[in-house]
């Protein structure tokens, strides 16, 4: 089976978008318009959780926004003037609707729902720790450890409740939550994942990206900081800072593949920040060419910049079929890279003959790399350079980001002239990390720890403690698979 | 909107059927067919867990057995040597997954997965204790409060903790339960509802009737003890009672309507029990007819008891349609009766200028028979006796069957000539209490403690402490709302 | 995969019911209903077709009229005063939506829809003709036949046209058609197949059986006549006999079978008929017995006839098992005769030790007899004695009954002696052609021409002739397969 | 309810896309896998028809390719060494199954597959005339009327059948069809619509566009020419030129907006020709700005080729969200332009205080132009110019294309002064038709007939007589209403 999809496979996948809104009598409409401009942000399943003042209306699906959270049917369930909703990539195979989230318990105190991005750390141990105690679990996702956490903590208050138990998790979050009586956003205290702050007249929103304030009209006001924890009920916003004060370590992979380019993250637009990684790696990998082409469509942005920069023709110089079937038998009597063209195609007539640089985000196993410089050849390209807009990844993320184990990445396991062979181009170059901090406005990697960033997965360099992973307790193990 | 179950509506339903099975290659197999047989206990949802050494393997589904368990795919997804199932008929509005059993739970010691069949009496006062000490709940359900009760428990193992729980609750049940390395049955010290063991060459299964014995071919051991907990493991069957002891008190309604009348259930074969009280019934109740025709299909039995008790003969004289559809819109321009005749429609030809004997097994609200005996009288009947093979159902139980709030039970509002009246019938009765001890071989309902049954709809003596009716809890209290 | 229906596998299938109203503002829910009636003379597919005065309204959809013809959004869809409607068994696996009837074409002279009860035995000769003259098939059914004739007569209105048809065609058809104007129905000159009149009122309707005009609470008025057709339009009713005058041949499987037993056909009780067979059955083959038991539902008639004429007492000692699911994975592990067990189950308490006598409607290819008297056996009848209410079925039917091929039909392969061995009973034995025709109030079969019934799959004597069947031109091809 | 598909809305819709292989074990999966190519020619339905020297296997389906035609279940019914294919959008309402292609007839000389790609001029004629001989039309597809005219062709073979049906019709056609023993790819004598010829080894295919080539690894062999009709069996390929010569008169929008990109049509680089009329409107319509933005995803070559030119910076100012969901609750509380938001949404870190040129193909309704407008002025654009690479369409078109009626479009109503005012930008130019000429490398459009492209959409100037048009028949009118 052929998926339409071959390039995908080959990219690092965002896990969750979240979103979250107070005191709108559409509130679920508008969380449904916010996690459809989030789709990005993870598309194997959805949720959203509206409070009405007496039940909390829950509605989880696989599969994408618009196909499950768009019909009069769904929203008219979902009455309430707040509602929290989320977006969801599963890093596991375990795509079964009791993982999806916003999460729900009706605690001693009152309702509560969840929606998380990020990753956390120790969700192991915290998970065996509340099994022993009586908890049980019926999802396997380590945001279910939050909820127990929050249920059988000795403090009063839901907020409190939350704060002692996020004061427990390790690992990068940024989440939504919704109470009986208000809505809460919190990010880790190294910021890893986004979270920002909107308003829509008088009413708050909170979005992982500016693009789900875009649209639905709303103007973006701040992000939420590292660290910080906002409650809005009927009375406004109220801000917390209840942990304990940490370097600021944001995601810079957010930048240069996750965020949507239309999207303003950290302060800075992340079209500009590509274009500008783009123009760096022009600069610091010249080649003399006749055209410049991006690999669609996240590698516009850099190679917008780059073409600029190298003043080389910018062309369009694949083809993208915006009809995406799921899969295709393929026919067994072999079609070399067939894969590859359901989505694509080689717009023949402005390659044929030419030197070609092809500018992609990243490279990650390599495999897309190979059939779409094979592809650049079998349409006439006389040479083929390969230019990414990020410098190698060598090493998994463990902070809410779908990476393949090290094994896997291909530039853990060759060297910049075994890659290029490897991928059949004629010459290959990745912007330096220097080069990379230098695009996003800083002079170089701050060799203190204080560089504003998590590159881990360029360096190593790993911010928060990998408890679960230095105790080799792998991914959480369910002995429940159930299919509905 | 009409359905083709009109009269249906108008009958107590039973809510649940259990059925485990240890030691077979196809466990999941033969668990779909013994919940066939016992889909008469509840149409609404079923469900089968299947453990094949590793993993607990579990499909549930809102609908029928054979639309949702006899795919080769299901089937095979449902691996291993013991697997217990369940049928649900749910007592209020909340039909949704989360609600359908087996439920599953992974603890420290072990897995466990339960399915109940009874109605536990003092479900809220433990729910209540349970949420504040931090355990979330999942379901509306009131067998969720074992599992968490058995999460909980201070005790080693499995089968303690589970004794532990079911001491601290009221109510009835039978109820079937799998752990990593064996099966279990209980019954409820009074013994209300049914479960009984049976064979497959080596292998033990057990059932809530008789007739999912047949239906694999497995011959019939003997009855579960009321008060007895059996555990089935690789070294066989073990009995324990670890309950103190009470008085047997089986639903006699068992008798009258839910079970099989091919079941044998408590040493007593339902078709010859109805086959009894219909000729109690005709002793006395006499009147002179010309044909008696059973209200299909439950009335058969009691019907064919009648005749020969009466001499009088026994006729179809109204005919089922076997294609059921779910529901009909009515032509607005009205048909009288529509509704009734989407399932059944008068024998013309054998009932007109006739004195006719219609026998049911029970009335509830009342509102079929009137119809029925419309249906009589507009096919010419000229005298229309209704006979009922049960005494007046004047009390709700709260033991497992789904039965009206009292106001709306038409022998809790009206004696027996008003009864007429409102029937429309030219004489009505109902078989005495006595009557229906003497059918069961008794020789009247005993005065003292000791009768064996649990006639509380007919009398309202019941058996059970109604802790939370009488604390005014009503049903479970959700302020999740889901529908999927 | 085991299907709960086994013994219907083993019965013969009518083929098709037709329901037609005209004049009454809910035309197509009265439709509905008339076909969930007629719902056993074919479960594969139904439609409907209702004229609004500008548009012939059409749905057509495999499955029973409950799941398809129940909505609101469906019968809101079919708007008109006037409607046909059909349900279809198929002959051949051809079951796909082309095929569903009613059948519409738009005529240069008008509209035209038909549905058609019956089979022509010269449809593949004429099909030949139209297809060489440029008629393009959208179907395999014989009835498409019958409008392509119509569109391409020469005649000038479509009733003329329709008759022009139908003096072509040899076979049996009971059909209802829908013009512009009005509705018509018409029977062959032998009236092989039934057809009756109705009226709600002041609102014809035309029905397959009476049951039909029971569910809707319409009068019966009369059975169109062999060879009449009737049109039914703004001014009333109006009858033609346009064809030669021809022997009544009424179809007599129809009493014995088809029909359902609360409908009148021909001037008899269907239920009546088959309790005189019952009783003729007694008179011709006593023996010493302990109770009678119908093999369900179709025996139960019979079975009381037998019961009553015998002096033996009837019991139910088959429990059916209502909910029927569609098929089960079988266990490899065998378990005898579970197919049988998955819809019926034998009622061992009132079998054990007895001798039992077995009433069924009739033998096909036996296989379902052998497994019913394993089951009594295996419930522990001392004796089973089978009884059949009609003659032994020796040829096939070519009048619109689904029959096996002859080498397929045990009697044709068996004498009585032999068919006892292969079934496994104690003894066997059929009602005689004469008793069968005494049950239906004549005094034997009379061997001149006139005894008014079709029993050709009795005796061979095929009062139409078999123009098809005798060129050897077999069913209908077509070389298109679509699953749609 | 809103569509994430704002802007097609407002654009034209190509109505078909063809494609046929011979000689090929994996026929219908290269079908299958061609039509996704042409994916955008026509979205709501595609269906394959195979032949596999006994049966045509064929599936047709309401949706995309992808989701119809990708599972091993439908690619395996679809068995057969020679395939035709269809993808289609619907002119009228009637999206219903019997008029999804390819239509298929038994005819008295073999079997006959049909899809058809453009639009019939004298369809009603036709179709008036053989009602009136007695055809029963099954669809309400132009194609339809061929099928018939072949059927009731005196001709001996169904090539020479076919060649008399063509004859007889006026219009825009490229059809491809199957015979028992060949297929056949036949062009009208104008060549309005495009269809090519590939080869994959010794195979023949046809296609639309070369892009259904490319992505089964194809080689393109040349264009059929116009009023040709070539016959490919296992001798190969037989080319006719059956009609009357008649001028080249292919579609010019298909260069300015249906084709695909990477498509050579007519020998012309679709990119290529749409960058020239992008260099074209620089020259003739030059304005001062900063940025040149287009509107996605079909302007963007000519917004290359207009920022080339001009010298001022490409970028993109618009994002598209790739997630494109079918429909959303449109929030009461208004959100201005929520509908373009769902596709698209503002760049707005590079438009903010910004000249910008926008660059769309095509201007229709101009309800998408006034909300684009609108979204650049909000995210703070200083000025919007919007140049056209087209010129104004005046004109509907009837040969394959579906138009709004010429009251609709927006060029018919207003001149260009009034379109900019009621678009809302600061300036509006459309390319001259001498300019789009000049980008398809001739001086200018030629006076006499000879100019080579059909142009009327702009001109008014149709090269094919309008029949139906003139005789007032308008759409093809069906009394028949189904909805499967």
């Amino acid at each position: 089976m052929l998926t339409t999809n071959p390039f995908d496979d080959d990219t690092l996948h965002e896990e969750c978008g979240v979103f979250a809104i107070y005191g709108h009598a559409e509130a679920a409409a508008l969380t449904a318009l916010g996690l459809h401009a989030l789709q990005h942000r993870g598309q194997e399943a959805a949720g959203i959780a509206a409070f009405d003042g007496k039940t909390f209306n829950v509605q989880r699906a696989l599969g994408h926004v618009g196909d499950n959270f768009s019909s009069q049917e769904v929203i008219g369930r979902l009455k309430g003037h707040a509602a929290i909703g989320h977006t969801r990539y599963a890093t596991t195979g375990d795509v079964v609707l009791r993982n999806v989230q916003p999460l729900f318990a009706e605690l001693s105190v009152g309702g509560f729902a969840l929606a998380h991005n990020g990753n956390l750390t120790n969700n192991q141990k915290l998970r065996r720790r509340l099994v022993e105690r009586g908890s049980i679990f019926q999802s396997t996702t380590d945001t279910e450890v939050v909820v127990h956490l929050i249920a059988t903590s000795l403090n009063n208050t839901v907020v409190d409740r939350m704060i002692d138990a996020l004061r427990q998790v390790e690992g990068a979050y940024s989440c939504v939550a919704m109470l009986d009586d208000a809505i809460i956003g919190v990010r880790d205290p190294n910021g890893v994942r986004p979270l920002c702050l909107g308003k829509l007249g008088d009413v708050y929103i909170l979005a992982s990206e500016t693009c789900a304030l875009d649209i639905i009209g709303a103007d973006f006001v701040r992000d939420i900081e590292p660290g910080e924890l906002v409650i809005i009920d009927k009375d406004g916003l109220h801000s917390r800072h209840p942990f304990p004060r940490a370097q600021r370590r944001f995601c810079i992979f957010e930048h240069i593949y996750f965020a949507r380019p239309d999207s303003v993250v950290e302060g800075t637009s992340v079209y500009e920040a590509r274009k500008h990684i783009g123009a760096e790696l022009a600069r610091e990998s010249h080649v003399d060419a006749d055209i410049v082409i991006p690999v669609p469509d996240s590698g516009v942005p850099a190679a917008l910049g780059y073409a600029n920069e190298a003043g080389i023709p910018f062309e369009l110089g694949i083809i993208r079929n915006h009809y995406v079937g799921r899969t295709f038998i393929e026919p067994t009597d072999q079609i070399r890279h067939l894969g590859v063209r359901l989505k694509h195609n080689a717009n023949r007539a402005n390659i044929a003959g030419k030197r070609v640089i092809l500018v992609d985000d990243s490279i990650v196993r390599g495999t897309t790399s190979v059939k779409i410089v094979a592809m650049m050849r079998a349409a006439g390209a006389r040479e083929v350079h390969m230019r990414i807009a990020s410098p190698p990844t060598t090493h998994s993320c463990f902070y809410g980001v779908n990476t393949p184990e090290r094994n896997k990445l291909l530039a853990a396991q060759m060297d910049i002239e075994e890659m290029n062979d490897f991928i059949g181009s004629d010459s290959l170059a990745f912007v330096s990390i220097d080069g990379l901090y230098r695009a996003m406005g800083k002079r170089s990697r701050n060799t203190s720890d204080d560089q504003g960033y998590c590159d881990a997965c360029f360096t190593g360099d790993y911010p928060i403690s990998l408890t679960d992973h230095d105790n080799g307790s792998g991914a959480t193990v369910s002995r429940l698979a159930e299919s509905a």
